[in-house]
C-alpha cells in the first residue's frame, strides 16, 4: 500500500521556510520512498514566519502595505490571507517589532502600535472576518493604544487634547473616545497568538518583565508600568472592561490588553492556532509517518513549539513523529514524553552556523534520506 | 526474543578509542533496548588505533618497550598481544612514526625503522608466531634497512664498513650479510598491514610518492630514490628475492621491501586483517543489527576503511548496517551500494572541531538512542 509522509515542520530561521523545509523533507524521503505520498503542512508556532506558513500551508496570498513603524516613520509591513479567502494572518512585528529600532533608537516611551492597527484596518477593507494576530517581537510598550487609535479610538488628556503616541505619554489620559471605532470590527474575531500569561502592570507586567529588552532604563520601566496601570484603570471606569490582571494582558508591551479592551478577541497558544488553521490534524488520519522539526529543539520546545504541537496532534491519530532539527539542544529527553519519537540533528561537520545556514536543504535532504532508509530497512527486517 | 547489536566502530580520533565508541553506542541502545544483547567488537583499519582495537577486541593486553625513534634518540614504543597469546599486534608508527619529527628535524636521509625491529624482536622474545603489522604513518625511507638490522642484519659498504643508518646512506650498500639475522623469524607469519600498492622505486615509488611529506626536497627524492633502487638490486643479487617492483614494496618509505626482503610476509588491506582478527564474523550469525561508524564518512570510506569492511561482513550474514560517523563527508551515495543501510552525524550543534571532541561520547549516545526509537517505532508500527 502506498505510504504517507505528513511533513509539518517549522521554519529553519534565517536558513529555510517552513515550506522549503518540506521541499527538502521530501527530497530526501523520496529517494527511498519514490512513490509515496507527500502532504506539505508548513508549521509554526504563533511566532516569526506565522504568516508566510499559513499562507503556504493553504495556497493564500501575502499582501504588502506601508504602514507607521514604530517610531512613527513609514515601513513595509505585510499580512497574508488564507486559501479560504476570509481568514487574514498578521504578525504585529512586521509593523510594530524590534527590528525596526536600534540601539540609539529604541526608547519604550515613544514607540507605537499604529502600524499594527494600520493592518487590521487593511484586513477590514479586505472584508475579512477573522484575523489570526501574532504578537511576538514588539518594540513597543503602549498598551496598544497606537493600534487603536489607527482603528478610530481616541486618546484625550485633561485638557481635550490628544496624547502623543508612546507609553510615555498614556500617564496624561483623561478620556477615551470611542466613538471613531471601526464598526466593522465588532464583526471580526481576532485570533491572538500569545505564548505569555503575563499581566498587564506590576513586577510580571508588560513593563517589569519586556520593557527593558526594548530599551527601558530602570526609571522608564516605573514609569512605563505606572502609566499601564493608568490607562487599564481608565478602561475600566470608562469602557467597563476589566484588562489590568488578565492573563496575557501584559504581551507585546500591553497590546494584549489593547486588543482586550477595544476588539473581539480571544488569546491562545500560536501553536493551537497554527495546527487548527493549517489543518494539520485532518491530514493526520491514515498517515504512516509525520516529520516535523524547527531550527533548534531542545526543552523549550516542549513549551509551545511546533515540534510539540504537531506531536500532540500526530499522538491522537497514532501517527509516529520525527523530528528533525538544525540544532539539537541539552535536556531532549522530556520531548520523547510528549510524543516526539525520535529526534535527529542535520549538521555533517564541525562548523560556524553563518556556513551551516545556507546549506540547510542538503543537510535536511540527506537526514531524511538516511532516516527513510532506517525505515524501509527496519521494516523488511521484520525486526 | 531477545534482540542482538553488533557494535564494531573504528575509533573517532582524538575523542574516542573504538571501545569507548561501543560503550557509548550501548548506553544509547540500552535505553531503547535495555534487554538486548551488545556485542562490541572495537574495529581499525590497519592504521592508527588498530592495536588498541584488536587488543580491546579480543581482551589481550598492550606493552610498552624503550625503543630507537626515527631519528636515533630513545623513544616509548607499544605493541599488543591479543587475548589468544599468541598473536602481537604493532603499528610501526609507534616506534618509527612522522609524530616523532618535526619541521626541524624531519629528513628522510636520516630516519630509521630501527625501533620498528625492535618491537618485532620483543614479540619473538614473547614467542609470538604471528604479527599484525600495521605500516602507516612512518617518518622513513629507509627500506626497512634500519628495521633489518635490529633483527640482526647487516650492511655493508665497499670498505666493508657498516652502513649508517637512514635511506641517505643505502646508495653505499654492496654487501648484505643475514647470517646474523633472528633464526626465530623464519617461524614467524607477518601479517602487514597495507592499503597502498605502490612499487619501490619509480615515479609511483616510496621517495616520489611518499618523501616530500616526510621532508624530501626535489633533489633528496631523486637521491632516495637511487638509492632505493639499488638496495633493491642488491637484495635481488644477493638474496635472490625481487622487491623492486612488488605491488606494496613501497609502502612506508619501502618498509614493505624489507619486510619481503627479510621476513615471511603477506601483505594485505588493513580491514581485512582486523575484520579476520577481531572475529567480526562469528559475530554476524543472529545479529539483527550492526552498527559501525568512524571519525569521518565520505566517498573515500569505500577504500579499505573500517565501515566499509565492516559492511561487507555483515552483507554476507544479512545483517543491516548503521553508520554514525563523527563528521559526514561529500558523496557518501557509494556507501549505501557497499551496504551501508543508513547513515547518521552526531553534531548537535553548529561548533569547532576543538569543542566538539570532547563531547563525542555523549553525542553517539543521543544518536544512537535515537536511532534505536526510531527502529523500535518503526517495528512497532508495522510500516
Amino acid at each position: 500500500m502506498k505510504k504517507t509522509f505528513v511533513l509539518a515542520p517549522d521554519s529553519f530561521k534565517e536558513s529555510m521556510t517552513a515550506k522549503e523545509v518540506c521541499i527538502a523533507m521530501e527530497t530526501g524521503l523520496k529517494r527511498v520512498f519514490p512513490d509515496a505520498n507527500y502532504i506539505h503542512v508548513p508549521m509554526a508556532d504563533g511566532g516569526e514566519g506565522t504568516t508566510q506558513s499559513l499562507i503556504d500551508a493553504t495556497g493564500g496570498e501575502i499582501f504588502t502595505q506601508q504602514v507607521t513603524g514604530p517610531l512613527g516613520t513609514p515601513v513595509e509591513a505585510c499580512y497574508g490571507i488564507m486559501g479560504s479567502g476570509d481568514i487574514a494572518v498578521i504578525e504585529m512585528a512586521s509593523a510594530s517589532g524590534i527590528h525596526y529600532v536600534n540601539q540609539q533608537t529604541k526608547n519604550p516611551l515613544l514607540t507605537t502600535t499604529w502600524g499594527t492597527g494600520e493592518l487590521i484596518s487593511a484586513c477590514l477593507d479586505k472584508g475579512i472576518k477573522k484575523i489570526i494576530l501574532g504578537i511576538g517581537g514588539s518594540a513597543t510598550n503602549d498598551g496598544g493604544a497606537g493600534m487603536a487609535e489607527a482603528l478610530g479610538v481616541r486618546f484625550y488628556d485633561r485638557h481635550g487634547k490628544r496624547l502623543a503616541a508612546g507609553g510615555g505619554a498614556l500617564g496624561e489620559l483623561h478620556r477615551i473616545d470611542i466613538s471613531g471605532l471601526d464598526s466593522r470590527l465588532a464583526q471580526v474575531d481576532i485570533q491572538v497568538a500569545c505564548d505569555v500569561t503575563n499581566p498587564l502592570c506590576g513586577s510580571q507586567g508588560a513593563s517589569a518583565v519586556f520593557g527593558p529588552q526594548k530599551g527601558a532604563t530602570p526609571e522608564m520601566v516605573t514609569e512605563l508600568d505606572r502609566n499601564l496601570a493608568h490607562y487599564a484603570a481608565i478602561i475600566s471606569q470608562q469602557l467597563g472592561k476589566e484588562v489590568a490582571a488578565a492573563p496575557g494582558a501584559g504581551a507585546a508591551g500591553g497590546l494584549g490588553a489593547g486588543l482586550m479592551a477595544f476588539t473581539r478577541c480571544t488569546l491562545r497558544k500560536g501553536i493551537e492556532i497554527v495546527v487548527e488553521y493549517s489543518g494539520l490534524a485532518s491530514h493526520m488520519a491514515g498517515a504512516d509517518f509525520c516529520f516535523t522539526g524547527e531550527g533548534r529543539i531542545d526543552f523549550q520546545t516542549r513549551f509551545g513549539k511546533t515540534p510539540f504541537g504537531v506531536a500532540q496532534t500526530a499522538m491522537q491519530h497514532h501517527v509516529p513523529v520525527i523530528a528533525v532539527a538544525g540544532s539539537i539542544g541539552d535536556d531532549i529527553d522530556s520531548l520523547y514524553e510528549a510524543g516526539i519519537d525520535a529526534i535527529f540533528g542535520i549538521i555533517p561537520h564541525a562548523a560556524t552556523i553563518e556556513s551551516l545556514l545556507p546549506e540547510g536543504a542538503t543537510n535536511m535532504e540527506r537526514t531524511c534520506e538516511n532516516i527513510g532508509r532506517l525505515i524501509k530497512k527496519t521494516a523488511m527486517a521484520s525486526f
